[in-house]
């Protein structure tokens, strides 16, 4: 890492830190304006930066029109959030007179932002989880500045959205320290932003191992901080005979579509499909790989995915309890969806069978009973999302396979694929270790929020410091 | 650590994961039940269970009586928290029609037990950070088993509370490994513990290096899993000379009681005083002394924190920037209580000056400004209190204190001294490091069942899921 480099993270943490009491303390009004403001200039400049990110990431226009408008409208979302009074909900318990347990002092239970956040952007979603997403807009909303670590698979769409943001934070009189950006693909650069004493938390939606190393960083800190880290997902589907039988078709074509819509770039990609042994199974089967076998990818967002997805394959391809399922193929601009299938018992027990490969593949798994699936569930042990199919009839197999379900995911489906994450106050994006380093916490939706925001218990306080 | 430990460990740990799928989807009703009937069974035995507390500890009858009403009371007001409807809330958006990001599916949010914690009680608390103390009271209300580890400081006491939960939980119709019980007071019996891979949670307090040394393990398990620890805390008192010059008598006399109470064995022990280079300040140093000089205190819980203290002691005697503000004096049963004065800006740079002392001890800072008063409060950095005296009236001199205070602690009192902690809806134990793991949750007051649930949402739950 260069002195300028390090000279840059200062600079931006110490505006962000000038900031932060200011922001922390600053009224609904100023923060509703702000977010609204982004949102508005990032759909005022839509045009040309969506030409810059669709130059740097091959996304194509209409996904990444899609996503502009979901980001703007999660910044409007959490601007809502702020009118509602979430960042400034106190819990009052007034004194009681005599002696404890009963008898207490007057409590108010208060939030406090806490202070700078370091935001580490995502590659494959240049608007939502990058500069103005979804990390950024719910710190801002709790009252924490952000120091923006830019993705280097797109820097100019980084600095480009950075300068729309600085124009309105400067047309509505603001710091410029609420918004950082800081540049450098050095992993030595992430360490030094994450080891700041002056940074109070991180946001990170990335790679395993990239967050891991981060995590660990921030634990090894003086002062440890909150890590807020989406590290990876395999995101299984169960699907039931049942269903396959009389809805295979359609099922199998919008699998195949999630599975490839984004060359499979997408943290909630269906990556395990969980079958009974069972013909409707197997013609399913024939049914997905038929849907998959002509559907082509655009190019990977950058050329150490595509090599992370070619050694996944590989991997796949030499492991004795795996086998394609799809016949030979060509290569378009992206990778050739891929499917396999895997012995189920062996990737129980193999850990290797378990890696998330990131990209348009997916392994099949035939699981011969109830109690395999659910130990194929618990094996996996975390992930952002489960997607169950065919649960419409309860029955003791089915509320055990959901509860297994819920133990290991963050989100439930009951139809549908797991791509596409609606952005509301229920929304729950996260999940036990490595789905994210944080399990209690979600990265998207208005509960996002909270992560920033800590308890403080004022005793006593004067009522002049309650009134302000 | 022997085989047989090893043994009795897993075989805990094996029957709390039994009880788990149970507990987490057992009714309001049960839940209610048992902490109620906890709080009644601790209050039958009370007798024989303090006979026993105060043979090990020493903390005496009244002290040991007014933990146990305490301790029933929290387990109660835990009851109410189920009873209103707590672990069960759920968030619910109803689907809207369109594309995204304004159309979406159904979402709810449940909130999901996490399964077995494992409880490291404190030694200084029996019963209320103990077998059936806080920890306990809110991980049952949550929906989660506990294997509690018993502190090596009172082995009898535990085992006869534990008996008595045994009672309850069989007269109940309940499985007894809803609450089990492992001893040892080797450091590989609570790593074996954190490590079991049926553990989901752990709650500990204690001293900064078990605390450490056991976040550490659950850091590096191959699926990490959160961990709520009380590791420690400084409590910084600041009062201004005013209400010094006004009240001094009266508050040195109860701050000096509030560092001997318990003989200074609290979290909260109010250990750094912090005054304003005054006369009033002077004065209130003689009178705060005085009141201390003749109280005397009880025997520190085990011997090891009794060389921990003197230890202590004996680095404050032999650091240049500290000394004695006490007459040379003589032990009773206990340690004599202990006051150095420190210099401010030494206190600021040099960490060593800002270690915990856990015993019947209090530093006394003179500052120079209100900018050194929040110098001090940011080296603190993390801490369960501060105590602010004299801010009854507005001032940007009062609000940048106050500031201060807020980022620094978990509760900030206007008045009083900070032992004795309301057990209340708005209640916060926690802060930022090294005061707790996870400054976002508290160790105290009904908020503390957040930490053993999860959030998940379901999409598109099918109604028979959502009646159930």
């Amino acid at each position: 890492m260069s002195g300028p480099e390090i000279t840059r993270i200062d600079q931006a943490v110490a505006a962000a830190a000038d900031a932060a009491n200011f922001w922390a303390e600053s009224k609904a009004g100023l923060r509703i304006q702000l977010l609204n403001g982004l949102a508005e200039a990032l759909e005022q400049h839509q045009v040309e930066l969506i030409a810059i990110a669709d130059e740097e990431t091959g996304l194509g226009t209409v996904r990444l029109n899609g996503e502009v408008a979901r980001t703007a409208f999660q910044l409007r979302g959490f601007a809502d959030a702020v009118e509602s009074g979430t960042p400034y909900a106190v819990v009052d318990d007034p004194a009681i007179a005599g002696a404890p347990p009963t008898g207490r002092p007057h409590l108010t239970r208060v939030r406090q932002a806490l202070g700078p956040v370091a935001m580490f952007s995502a590659s494959n979603f240049p608007f939502a989880f990058s500069v103005l997403g979804g990390d950024t807009a719910s710190a801002l909303a709790a009252g924490c500045p952000v120091v923006v670590k830019a993705h280097s698979g797109h820097p100019r769409l980084s600095r480009a959205v950075h300068e729309v943001a600085l124009g309105v934070l400067a047309a509505q009189g603001l710091p410029a320290g609420l918004l950082g950006l800081v540049e450098g693909a050095s992993r030595a650069a992430g360490v030094h932003l994450v080891q700041h004493p002056k940074i109070a938390a991180v946001a990170f939606t990335g790679s395993y191992q990239g967050g891991t190393a981060l995590w660990t960083v921030a634990n090894e800190r003086a002062r440890p901080i909150p890590f807020f880290g989406e590290l990876g997902s395999i995101n299984p589907l169960l699907a039931l005979p049942e269903i396959l039988e009389h809805d295979g078709e359609h099922l199998a074509k919008s699998l195949a579509a999630s599975i490839t819509l984004g060359c499979g770039q997408f943290c909630t990609s269906p990556g395990v499909i969980v079958l009974f042994k069972h013909p409707a199974s197997e013609h399913f089967i024939e049914q997905f790989a038929a849907a998959l076998q002509p559907l082509s990818t655009h190019r990977m967002l950058t050329p150490s995915m595509r090599r992370g997805f070619d050694d996944g394959i590989a991997r796949l391809q030499l492991a004795p309890a795996a086998r394609p399922l799809l016949q030979p193929h060509t290569d378009t601009d992206g990778p050739a969806p891929r499917l396999f299938e895997v012995d189920a018992q062996a990737f129980i027990e193999d850990a290797h069978l378990r890696e998330e490969i990131f990209g348009p593949v997916a392994v099949v798994l035939k699981v011969t009973s109830v109690a395999q699936a659910i130990d194929v569930l618990h094996a996996i042990g975390g992930s952002l999302t489960a997607t169950l199919w065919g649960f419409e009839q309860a029955s003791d197999d089915n509320r055990a396979l959901i509860r297994a379900a819920r133990q290991v995911a963050g989100r439930v489906l009951f139809s549908g694929v797991p791509t596409g994450v609606a952005v509301t106050a229920a929304q729950q994006h996260g999940g036990p270790w490595p789905a994210s380093t944080q399990p209690q916490s979600t990265s998207v939706g208005y509960a996002a929020l909270e992560r920033f925001l800590r308890p403080v218990a004022l005793q006593d306080a004067p009522a002049w410091l309650l009134d302000e």
